[in-house]
């Protein structure tokens, strides 16, 4: 399999210096790439349920992405296969007045996955130091601030049983006016479109910028983040499914014994 | 398609009426339904998105049965196709301290679907009228007053947008030792078994009776109660998948209407 290292960011980084057209985890035909997909997803299912079954680990996906960027694609395809009993999905929106009126990291904490769980957010805690930086909401004292609290609280995940798996998906200007003039363009997709989404596009330059900082600051060893190339949509699906296998896998998950008590039992 | 109608509890009734080996949504071989139950959850997936894109209704599906009778299995296979996205599961288990503190309809408040979701319950609120009443906790007139408390909370979530489906998973007494049976025995399905299973199954005769009583006091116009035959796996899959793909049709979902100055922008 293609290596991960090149995505994986360590130290300061320039979005630039990664080409969001790559692909270097397609190989074959489109069929082939379909069925590659598919045996990455029922593997992916395989090990949710020893997961689940262990009881005692956790799993948190965290996406991030400029509007667009494929964050639901990528539930939809890499958990295909996944039972919905066996994977939760939180999408954050604009804060809430209680959510506002507690520190940003409160809303996070409470939807964190617990023993055996694997939780997916669509947008997360790093939404909080993207939109208040572009929107000169808060100096750069503030943000190395919060940079340095969301490195401690994934510290603080790490360190009791949860493995953080965090995936910027990575697409180019171009790409995202596509996008965006698709979801206007196709009568079924329009629903989709948000005036304010053209609004966040004109400020494109800003938001690489913050990107760069915050994924510079807080790619840690224990929570180190991954940018998935992903104008192609079966590029960022496979490689986003090859490395939560990968992970999964790392963590040698085993089905919990039962007591030799109950295998000879014969129910009534 | 067969009616429901049988299987939709009107007044009293007594679970010894409806056979749990019924197979009526069954038709042909073991391919054929196989196919009809993709096909179904392809659409249920269509159904879905519409119901997210209409962002106005909401789905609550509630599901009851004993342990074994295939709560889970449903749950994979009737939403195989839908995104994880598209599906908020909650599996209500022991009251925590915190929860026995409140009344038993809080935890359960807290976790309706919003606008334009869809949610499952992996049993419910139902089992505080279950459980209360076989361990003798409540008293009969204790007992009336949480089913009309339910009936009063179920009113006010149909009267406020929300379609509710529940569904009890009818086995036989027989059909769960054979499951109980290949969990002790299957090295693989082991650790889902759990000794407290056969101090629960010890009391099948408690446990008819108070669904008995809990579904025809708590079966109304506006949330209905069907019992599904489901000694076989296949035909409870259909039969639910049917139920709510007929659900969701009835629903009329539509597409929200776009601006018309929106369909003519052009994205720079």
């Amino acid at each position: 399999m293609t290596s991960f290292k090149k995505y994986c960011i360590t130290g300061k980084f320039k979005l630039s210096s990664i080409d969001p057209a790559a692909t270097p985890f397609l190989k074959g035909d489109e069929e082939a790439q379909r069925q590659e997909l598919e045996t990455l997803a029922v593997r992916l299912d395989d090990l949710q349920n020893k997961l689940h079954a262990e009881g005692r680990r956790k799993l948190l996906l965290v996406l991030q992405g400029l509007d667009t960027s494929g964050k639901d694609g990528t539930i939809r395809w890499v958990f295909s296969r996944t039972s919905p009993l066996g994977v939760r999905v939180k999408a954050f929106k604009v804060p809430s007045e209680d959510e506002r009126a507690h520190d940003f990291l409160w809303r996070c904490h409470a939807v964190v996955p617990s023993a055996g769980e694997l939780a997916i957010w669509n947008r997360s805690h790093y939404e909080d130091v993207l939109v208040p930086v572009v929107e000169g909401l808060i100096d750069k004292a503030g943000a190395r601030r919060r940079y340095a609290q969301i490195n401690d609280f994934e510290r603080l995940l790490t360190e009791t049983g949860t493995v953080v798996i965090k995936c910027m998906l990575h697409i180019s200007k171009e790409e995202q006016r596509k996008r965006l003039q698709a979801r206007i363009d196709e009568p079924d997709k329009r629903w989709k479109f948000q005036m304010d989404d053209l609004a966040v596009r004109k400020k494109w330059a800003d938001y690489e910028e913050a990107y760069e900082k915050a994924l510079s600051a807080t790619s840690t060893d224990y929570a180190p983040w991954h940018v998935v190339p992903a104008d192609s949509k079966s590029h960022r699906n496979l490689m986003v499914a090859h490395l939560i296998v990968k992970t999964l896998e790392n963590m040698k998950l085993t089905l919990p014994a039962a007591s030799p008590a109950v295998s000879h039992l014969v129910v009534q």
